[in-house]
C-alpha cells in the first residue's frame, strides 16, 4: 500500500512532461505585449503611463492571497500542515503558468501568439484561485499528482466557460461571483462527488486542528480579508469604478465579520467562540459584494449583502454541509459550497437587482460604460451623442435592462452546469489508478507525502492523554 | 460563574443591534464622495487621476498593520492566542465601520450626507488604531463584549477631540504623535485605572508566553515596523512632505531598533535578550518622530529621535510600568504607556521644537503649506504673493512660530485631559454587570471565550515538568 | 564559558560607539535630495511626479523581503528560532543605516553631502541583502556582535566594489546577480571557510527543525517568492524595462518551483518531499533570470532559466555543499552556494548570451538605453539620430555587444576575488576573541544569547522519546 503513493516516479514524470510541453508552448506562442515589448516603444512613449503601473499594484496583492493566503488557511489540520501550505503553493504556481497559455490563447491571442504582460498574469492568478478553492472540497483526501491534474483539466475547462459566457452571454461579474466562486465550487463538488470516501463520513482521527494551526489559519484569513479589495477590484474599469469596489468589498467583508462573530457564539453550545467561524465565516461578504461590486448599489447595500452571505455560510456549515455529505455523497472538506457556492448565489442575485434597478439617474452616462452591453450599437445616433460625454464609449449591444439580467440568469445555469460537468469528468480522471490517491487511513497526514520533523507525531494526544493517567497516581499533588 | 461569561446571550445581541443602527445610519446618510461617485464624472474626467490612486496603496498597507501587525503582536501570550489576535479582528472590524460614520459626521458631511472614499477608510482605520492601542491596557482582562462597548464609546470621545482639536487648536501631527497615540494611551490609562483588579499585581500563572507565541508577536512586530513609513505619512501633504515622512519613520525605526537590543543586552541580569523588548521598544522610534514626520528637521534627527524613544521606552518597561501597577492602581497590560505616552511625550516636544525652529530659509516658501496655519490670512497681500510661488496655497492663519507652538501645547494638554476623563467613563460602563468580565482566575485563557484544541493545555509546564521528574530515575542515562 | 558569551558589555558598547558614529556622519553628511526637500519645491512642481512615487512601492515591498522574508526562512532550526529571526531583524537594521552612509558617499555624493531619498533607501537594502544572504554560511555559529562585526565590515567592501564594477567595468546586472547573489554567496563562504569548526562536520544535536519551524521558514520562502518580482524590478530603467523584469522574475520562479518538487521527490529515497527542498530551492529562479531580467531574452528563456537554475541548486546542496564541508573546510550552514552561486553564474552566462545575441532588430532603438554603454559617445552623429528616436538617451562608450561581454566575464571575476578576499578578512576579525563567538556546543541553541519561555527545552526529543518508551508496556493497548 505504501509504495503506491510514493512520489518518487509519479511527481517527477508528470511535471518533467509538462515542463517539456510548456517549453514548447511558450517557445512557440508566448511573446511579449505592447507594453513589454521594447521594440513597440518610441519617443512618444512614455514610460510611465506603461499599463504594468496601473496592473502590477494588483497583482502583487492578489499574490499574497493566493500564497499566504490560501496557503495558511488550508493549513489549519494539526497533521496537515505541511501538506495544505506546500501543495498549494505546487498547485497554485502549476495552474498560473498553465492559464497564462490557456487563458492567454483565448483571451491574449492575436497574429499566431500570445501576447504577455501583467495583466495575464492577473487574469491567470484568477483562473488559479478557481483551482485552490476547488481544492478546498478535496482537502486532505488526495495526492499532489491528484491536484496537478485537476488543475491540468480544471484551467481549460475553466478558461473554455469564461471565454463563452463573456463571448457569448456578456454578463457583468467583476468581483467574478458567478465565473470565479460559483464555477470552482461546483466543480469542487463534482469532483468530491467522485471521490466520495463512504468511510469518511463518521469522521477520521486526524481530522483536527491543534492550537498553532488554528492560528496559522487565521492569519491565512487575515492575508485574504486585508486585500480582498484588491481581488475585487483588479479588473473593474479604472477610477470610480474601480473606486467604488474597494469600498463595497471593505463593507462587505467588515459587516460578514462582525455577524460571523455573533452567529459563531450564539449557536456554540457553551456560548463560546469557534475557531472555524473566525477562519471562512468572515470571509463570506468578499464574495457576496463580488457580482454588484463596481455598481452603484449604495455603500448600505454592501453592509447588508455582507450580513447575508455571512448568515448563509454559516447556516451552510451548520445544517447543508453534513447533509450533503450523508444523503447526497458530496464530501465538502473545508465547506466551499458554503463561503463560495450560496454566497455567490446571493451574490449573482444581487447582481441582477443592481442591474434591473440601475438608471441613468443614478450613473450618468457613464452607465453604459459600467454596463457595456447595454450601450447603444454601432451606427446608433444615440452611441455618438454618448461618445461627447464619455470619450472612450465603446459601442454595444443596446440592451435593456431586463435582457441584460435574462443574460446574467443564463450564464449563473450555464456556468454551474458547465462547472459540475467538468468537475464529476476530472475527478473521473482522478479516480485512475497510478495517482498516488491516499487510503483512507492516510488521509489527513503529512506524512505519506513528506519526510517529517521529529516532533511531528511524538506529542499525539492520545499518547499524552495516556503518560499523563498513567502517571497521575504518582504526583505530589 | 462560568455562566457569566457565556457570550451566547450578549455578543449577539449587541452585534446584531448594532448592525440594524449600522444600517440605518448607513442608509440615510453615507453615499459616495466625488470620486467614487458614477453620476459626477464626466468626458473631463482622467480615470487615473482618481483619488484612490493616491490612497489605496496607504489604505493596503495600514490594513496589513491592523489585522496581521496588531493581531500577531497581542497573540504573544502562551495560553492567550486565539484571543490576541481574533478580539483584535472583531474589535478592529466593528471599530473601522462605526469610525466611518463618527468621524464622516465631523469630516466627511456636507447636505446632509457623509461622503464615503478610500480616505474616509484611511481616517477611519487611524481611529481604529487609537482603539486598539488603548486594548493593549486591558489585554487578557476584557470580554470582547467589553471591547465592542470600549470602541463604541472610544471611536465618538476620540472623533470629537481630533475635530475639536483640529477645527479650534488647529496643530501639526503629521504623524499622529498627539492625537492618535497620546490619546490612545492615556484613554486606555484611564480604563484600565477602573478594571483594576489588585490580584493580579501579583501576577497570574498563565502570564506567560511560549516559544511560538513569541516569534508569531516578533511577527506581528515586523508587520509593523516594515509599514510603519505608510502610516505615519498616509495623511501628509503629497510630494516632498509625504517623502520626509517616509525616510524620517524609517530612520527613527532603524536607530531605536538598534538601542533597543543594545539596551535590552546591557539591563538583563545574564546579558542575554528579552523577546518582549524586541516585540515592542524596537518601534518606539515611529512613534517618536511622529508629530514632526513631514518637517525639515534632518535626517539627524530623526536618528537621534528613535534613540531618544527607546530609551525611555525601554527605561519605562522596567520601571514606571511596575510603579503604576503598585501605586497608582493603573495596570498597563502591554505598557502601552512606555511605547506610545512616553514617545508621544517626546514626539510632541520635539514637534514644537521643530515649529519654533522652522524659517522660509529652510523651507522656502512651501513652509507656508506645511505649517498651513501659519499662512498670511485671507486678504493679506503676502499671500497673493505666496500664491504666486505655491499655487494652491490656502489662506491661514498668520500665526508666529511661538503662537503655533502654544497651539500645540495646548493640545497636548487638551487631548490628555479628553482621553483619560473619556477613558475613566468608558471603563465605568465596561464595569457594568453583564460585560461577561472575566473572573481574575479567567483572565490571560483562551477557553474561557473559544472551543479550544485538545492540545490546547495538554502540555502545560507543570505537567511535563512533573511527567519528566517522575519518571527520570527510569531512564537509562 | 558561558560568560564569554555573555552580550551585557559587548552589544551595548559596539552599538553605543556605533550610534554616536553614526550621528556624527549623519549630522555632518546626510541631507535630504531634490524630491525631498521642501526648499526645492516651486510653482512647477507637481507633487505627484516625486520620485517617491515610482520607488516607494518597490521599497515597501523589499521591506517585506527583507524582514519578513529572511526572517522567517532563518528561523527554521528548531531551537533557533528567535535567533533566526532576531539576528536577522538586528543585522539588517544596521545594515540599512549603514550602508546609506557608505552607499551614499559612493553613489548620492555631491557638494559635500550625500543626498538622501527613497531611492537610497532601496539601495541600501540591496546592501542589507548582501549581508544577510552571507548570514546564512554563519546561521547558527556565531554571536549577534559577530554579525554586527560582519555587516560593519561587509557593507563597506561591497560599496566599493559595486562602485568600482559600475564605474570602471560598467556592466548591465538589473537583478543583481552578479553584484548581490555572487558577491554575498563568496563573501559568505569566505567567513565560513575562516570560522570553520570542525567537530561540526559530524552535524549537532540540535541542528534540526520541528514542525513548527519548517512552516515557519516556508512562510519565509513565501514572502521572498511573492515580491522578488519588485526585488528584480526596482533598479531597472522604468516603463517596458520594468514590465520584462516582473515578467521574467515570475516565470523564472514558477518553472523553478515546480521543479523544485520534482526533484525533491525524485531523490528521495522514499518517494517523499523534503521541507527544505520547498524552502530553498524553489527560489532559485529568482536568482537565475537576474543578469538578464530586464531583456528581450523571451519568456520561455525565462521559464528554461528557471528549470535550470533549480536544477543546479538541487543538486548542489545534494552533492556540492557536503563536499564544501569536509573536503574544502567550507562549511555553507544555508547552502547559499547552491541558491546564490551557482544560479548567480548561469544568470551571469546567460546574461552574457543575451547581450551577444541583442540586435536593433529584436529592441529597436531602445537597445541603447537598456544597453546603455553601447550607445555612441558624445559626438558621434548616430548618438544625435538615436537621441530623436529615445529623447532622454544618454551618451554611452560606443561598446560593441563582444565588448561588453567581455567586461560581464571581468565583472564576475573581479567580485568573487573581492568578495572571497573581503571575506576572509572579515572571518578572520570575527575570529577574534571578545566577539562573544558560541562554543561547538551551543551553537544552533536560542538558549545562550535569550531569555527563553519555559516550554523551550521541556519537549525535546529524546525526552519524549524516553518517557513513551518507558510507559509504554503500562498502555491499555
Amino acid at each position: 500500500m505504501s509504495a503506491s503513493t510514493s512520489l518518487k516516479l509519479r511527481l517527477p514524470t508528470f511535471v518533467l512532461v509538462l515542463e517539456v510541453v510548456m517549453i514548447a508552448l511558450y517557445g512557440i506562442f508566448v511573446t511579449y505585449d505592447d507594453n513589454s515589448n521594447a521594440k513597440l516603444q518610441n519617443n512618444e512613449t512614455d514610460p510611465m503611463e506603461n499599463s504594468m503601473y496601473r496592473d502590477y499594484p494588483y497583482f502583487a496583492d492578489i499574490q499574497v492571497m493566493i500564497f499566504l493566503g490560501f496557503g495558511c488557511l488550508l493549513a489549519f489540520f494539526r497533521f496537515y500542515g505541511f501538506s495544505g501550505m506546500v501543495f498549494n503553493f505546487l498547485t497554485a504556481t502549476f495552474a498560473i503558468q498553465w492559464a497564462i497559455l490557456i487563458q492567454g490563447y483565448f483571451q491574449f491571442y492575436s497574429d499566431g501568439k500570445i501576447h504577455l504582460g501583467v495583466i495575464n498574469l492577473i487574469n491567470a492568478e484568477f483562473a488559479c484561485a478557481v483551482v485552490l478553492i476547488s481544492f478546498g472540497a478535496v482537502l486532505g483526501k488526495t495526492s499532489p499528482v491528484q491536484l496537478l491534474v485537476m488543475a491540468l483539466l480544471e484551467i481549460p475547462i475553466f478558461a473554455v466557460t469564461e471565454w463563452a459566457v463573456l463571448k457569448y452571454l456578456r454578463i457583468n461579474d467583476a468581483g467574478g461571483s458567478i465565473l470565479i466562486h460559483l464555477f470552482a465550487c461546483y466543480f469542487g463538488l463534482g469532483v468530491t462527488f467522485v471521490l466520495y470516501r463512504p468511510r469518511l463520513n463518521k469522521g477520521h482521527p486526524k481530522e483536527t486542528t491543534s492550537y498553532n494551526s488554528d492560528i496559522l489559519s487565521v492569519m491565512g484569513t487575515l492575508f485574504l480579508w486585508v486585500f480582498w479589495p484588491s481581488f475585487n477590484s483588479a479588473l473593474t474599469f479604472k477610477g470610480d469604478d474601480q473606486h467604488r469596489a474597494v469600498l463595497h468589498t471593505f463593507l462587505g467583508l467588515s459587516s460578514s465579520t462582525i455577524t460571523a462573530f455573533a452567529l459563531s457564539a450564539m449557536f456554540n453550545k457553551r456560548g463560546k467562540i469557534t475557531m472555524a467561524d473566525i477562519q471562512n465565516v468572515t470571509l463570506a461578504g468578499g464574495v457576496t459584494v463580488g457580482a454588484s461590486v463596481d455598481m452603484m448599489i449604495s455603500p448600505v447595500a454592501a453592509y447588508a449583502l455582507g450580513i447575508m452571505g455571512c448568515a448563509a455560510c454559516f447556516f451552510g456549515y451548520k445544517y447543508l454541509t453534513p447533509f450533503l455529505a450523508q444523503r447526497l455523497r458530496i464530501q465538502d472538506q473545508c465547506g466551499i459550497h458554503n463561503l463560495h457556492g450560496l454566497t455567490g448565489l446571493i451574490s449573482s442575485t444581487a447582481g441582477i437587482c443592481a442591474i434591473l434597478m440601475a438608471t441613468e439617474d443614478t450613473y450618468g452616462p457613464s452607465m453604459y460604460q459600467i454596463f457595456s452591453h447595454r450601450a447603444p450599437p454601432e451606427g446608433d445616433p444615440k452611441l455618438l451623442e454618448l461618445q461627447k460625454l464619455i470619450p472612450g464609449l465603446k459601442p454595444g449591444l443596446g440592451r435593456t435592462a431586463q435582457e441584460q439580467a435574462l443574460f446574467q440568469v443564463a450564464a449563473v445555469f450555464a456556468t454551474i452546469a458547465a462547472a459540475a460537468a467538468g468537475g464529476l469528468l476530472t475527478g473521473l480522471v482522478m479516480k485512475l489508478p497510478f495517482m498516488a490517491s491516499p487510503s483512507d487511513e492516510n488521509c489527513f497526514d503529512d506524512e505519506l507525502f513528506f519526510n517529517v520533523p521529529s516532533d511531528f507525531d511524538a506529542l499525539s494526544d492520545y499518547k499524552i492523554t495516556t503518560l499523563i493517567a498513567i502517571t497521575l497516581p504518582y504526583l505530589p499533588q
